[in-house]
């Protein structure tokens, strides 16, 4: 009964390239599984988000390839990408690696591979300049930031690619639940930034695939 | 005087692929002639934004290439791009052209030839869905919106390339000068969309050329 | 004693059509039961709102036939409506059910048959498009959305009935607990649309039955 | 060349049983001809909203049908409707007038006859209930408060039809434009209330006209 | 070693004629009972407010009158007023009445005997109607409503006392934990309304002691 | 036909012991002169508030008893009240004295005589505490601050009287209008103190006639 | 008559070691000369902050030393102080330069010598880098940004001395009239960076006179 | 592999004259112990903030020296400073002294003596005016506050040291969570209060040491 509760958008991958994911917060474990049954006709794997550990457990017996620190999952068989990224990912603190974590296993689930830069904050200004010149070979980055998100902007002053802005919910106070990195994002004074959702590392991961998506065309 | 206010930034090109330009908002007019006499003597051209009609004839006298609807200034020489265009310009309603046009202007600039769909909103969707094949071809396009902002969601469902989601402050009431598209863009259901600050159609330009830029790397 | 803390309004099912109903949150199991007595005293059933299972529990020595996902129950003697839908219920995604659940377990409770479209967000157009001729025969549709709300647009452009907008606080970042959703629905462009408050599905079967009881009068 | 930049939806009639009208705010004269230009090439006549006095002079060559108070015009040759009302328009204060009046106009450019009951506000709630009986022979009322919006509320608790809240920006300080009486509909203890975006007359009667479109349907 | 963090203001009944009380949370037993030792220095007793059962039990030994449903007590000896009431406490539902009780319980702890109307929200308007004249009566009233808050105004055109709008954070989605019902009472369109902060019972209270303060003076 | 816009409360003085007044904020000069007429022929004379000088110069042919400063005009005939006042007025700033004469004006017209205590802000906080005894002998002060709204809570600590918070819009940044004086008047640590809506002047005096009201009764 | 409507508090310069100014913003010429009177009768000299041009040329009979661009005045005599800078005074663009000369203005009035570091935005980030080990000599740095503030965060990273966040109101969309910036400034991950109120350049060099009052304490 | 995850900044007490800390919240053990590795390589103790009881005991084979109520603990070998206190903390209630005792333990993790000042909060106006002439000989205090936060302003008249103001997100309703009292902070009347983030102690130490610091310069 519970299928009938969901229809599985099979075709997306053909219409723009990218799969439809299952976000699993708000599902029942029986609509999750029906949603994984209707993927897996159509397709080899289906990647879940969102999916808190207790709820993890409870769809054990589906069989998943679960990362905890993300919240995400892969049901289906699936195989890493090679280890040449092609992306950098970003993090400003080590607060914000789960989100960037999700964005990271977004891509190689896509069959995209990335490298992880974590802890570069603009306190220390230094880590950030002693990669830049790796960060600058990269036609696309994502960057997380929580609290008020100043490594967009010195980011944006330092290297060519795409930077697409992960804001996390990091922080207290003013940064209330991200928006205050948010808002450093998109009010940047470095040129061409752009922003997804807050705590979005799967969208970030989408931006990133539609960036590549394009590379062929035209 | 006026020249020590002015620090413009004429190694910006080397450094990210897209050189500085003048915010004209908030300065003097000396202060924007400093500006451009900074950039003119390290490039043949520079471009001014958010440059009113008024300020805008108070500048005269420095020769400029004005566009009052998109309220850019080109000072210097320079030629617009070929017809052959790479980017998509879409925009859901006809007030929604001024800040698309500082978009397909701040491109041209660039040397970025553009194309421009207006009035294409989803209450009258036949009109997005008779040019999805086209918009298809694009690698990237840029979709201005302001009330609700749907036609972000939309356009993520039907084309593979980049979306460039670019809020404009057009509506009322909730709409809060754009916050409300804003926030669509940035909580789509459909994956990968990517948002600039509301009206920020010259961010949405650069964002583009940052994506461009990176088609060649990696 | 807690009988004189809850005043049911027994006459207003004459006075505007609909019964009053006993709205859990924030009460305690006596009060509920008090209110219950007094509604059964004049009707022969009566609708409980927003009652979490452990509540439930509590009542349970009443008699209450309890729906756990709309978190609704009818206390006292009631028939369910024939199997023919005069009202479609619309839900973008899987997680926005429990709410259109409410609404639905109100009209039914109301006498009014409704139909359930489940999971038509828009980023999957086809699944709202392959509907559209059916959703064009209803005179009225609610439409439980939440996220970034596109939905309600959407269908605006598409059928001639009511769209009865509910938004749901499904989403996390700038959706702000349904906020994002709602202003779309307020700020649509398509034209006519009109909202009820965030999660709530009892007050668009409200709204639902005013139009019908008006469909006789002048 | 203003042509290219509007594209008038001329099948919206059919679609959805209201036409296309045309929002002024944010648009050129130009812009504004040629919208009229392509409705009137497909209907007689066609109806203009948030038509300032000044643009509207500046229209005058083309012969509008316009109201100041109201700011909207009608283009083309129409009738008003016949003086038998369907639908009430109930005002809290005078200064909620010229929202209410939006609504008025629109409905009658559609041909649905309105009667307006102005300055029936809470505090004298003597003028509310002297008018009850009257307003309960209604399908449907159009509400417009701004200030608190209590109106809504007590309306609700009165009479049975349809009850569209129209939240007007009226007042100052904690009425954040508008924002206080919308919140006052959406959250209103009287059931069945539902509510269109402050200042939104045009709206508030496009869902009267859905509501009598579906009075003969199912 | 508590007693050093807290500095009971005993001389405050000297100086405004109402008592300081302990806001208990936030506090640690400790740093109650060492409030509660100052205060009984200087008077016979002392009101607790906002503690918590679990709280109230960890201080039982001290030996205190303690109310769960209003969350306070009074440590210390004290005799309740006589049954003579000259304060309404109003509760627009059922589940403003804890906040409306911490209202009443801190007028008795002040000796000011109240009386309580619960359910009287404005959806049934006869409830208030009947109770009209004996509300007439009254110097001052206290209102506790959540959702839209449309009570505050509706009593302000029907009784010439005092209104003290006493917001409760009942509802959900817009009405934002009171900020709602708080602008209803703030931006009311009857004359004279006044309000305290949302859910803060015992300063509505207060605020009623300081009014009787007056009644001799001048 | 200005008239029929216009329902003049004339029965409110009897009702509630205060008279309607006429906010001419929104208002065209015909509905304000239809509002002075109707309100003349049941009184000697009647309130106007919010009237700009524009409006008043309109409106001088009717006669009117202008004060540029507060904003108010009152219509007909009265006689100002006796020089023993029973009100402070007192305001935290020079520029808060616009809002505070609105009050002392509207209490005037209705016989209430006060005095006003200018310029008296916390950071010279001598200024106050050289007038406390004086303060001490009124039965109820209005205060009027904006920016932080620091004078409330001191003043709320030094007298026993009423305390009518009237926040003013004074003040830029986080003052956000007003907002920021306002919450201090809510969030006070003092006890008792009431708040109306921002520069509601009007509000303040209006509950200072309810109190007033309410000293013979019970 | 306007003498009595201010109090200029003439020993604040005895208590906290800085002269109470005339803010002029919401004052009328005569009160404002009634301030400078007061002022005068005590001091040699007095600041007059927010003065906008119109008004400062009702105030030229006075004799006043007027700097348009930072709004700021000196009435009475006074010397500039030596050229020896004890205070830098960044700004971010040049479109901060008005605030930041109102801080430099202020801080020259109370005889502290400034020096301006303009246009160092983070975006070019050399132009921060090169002038690093100038501004570590520094005790106390004021640094003015508006749009997103990252330049808060990248000085706090390389600089030892106090740093006063003076958020400007420059930007647009979700800046929000300098609330991102602000919250930029509080939110930030360089340690101990403090804030004032936007555009509050006065305030920011008051904070530096507090610190500069201290050096020599305990 | 959680030593990846973190890059202890230990240049930053040579740069910036204060030590990086380890916030906690957001942190797994491995990696907090990571960060406790690093930083003592390179220095004989680290400041660990926001550490919860529970994470505490889990991290307790590392030894630290732990404070439960201000949630911080050291790693390492540390002395506490002399008994001379340089700065003092002064708390407006006792909720406020977690908060106050971070930034107490902060400074003396730095070797700064600080005395502590609890619940002077202004309703009780004599707690602050008896410590008057003591708070006058610190350089700098450090002011925590919640609800409305008049204390700061208050303060602010009346000493002339460093105001560090340090709002706190104790109070409800429109406090919303410390915003109220941040606000107050922001907009006060008295001329030179900063402010650091909401709860943030942490963060008003590390200011109080860049003020320290800049004492022996210039």
């Amino acid at each position: 009964m519970a299928d009938r509760d969901v229809k599985f958008d099979v075709d997306r991958i053909d219409r723009i390239g990218i799969p439809e994911a299952i976000l699993c917060e708000g599902k029942s474990p029986e609509q999750i599984i029906a949603g994984i049954d209707q993927a897996l006709r159509a397709a080899s794997s289906v990647l879940l988000t969102r999916l808190d550990p207790d709820l993890a457990d409870a769809l054990s017996p589906v069989g998943l390839d679960y990362d905890a620190q993300s919240r995400t999952a892969i049901a289906g068989t699936w195989n890493p990408p090679s280890d040449d990224p092609v992306v950098a990912v970003v993090a400003a603190g080590t607060s914000d690696l789960p989100v960037a974590r999700e964005a990271a296993r977004t891509l190689a689930f896509g069959g995209v591979a990335s490298r992880e830069y974590p802890d570069v904050g603009v306190a220390g200004l230094w880590r950030l300049l002693e990669i830049r010149d790796e960060l600058c070979t990269y036609p696309v980055i994502i960057a997380a930031a929580g609290m008020e998100g100043a490594l967009f902007s010195v980011l944006g002053g330092l290297v060519p690619g795409s930077i697409v802005a992960l804001p996390t919910s990091r922080g207290y106070g003013v940064c209330r639940n991200g928006e205050a990195a948010l808002h450093s994002a998109l009010a940047s004074c470095a040129q061409g930034i752009v922003a997804v959702n807050i705590d979005n590392g799967f969208g970030a991961a989408c931006a990133v695939r539609r960036i590549l998506n394009g590379k062929n065309s035209r």
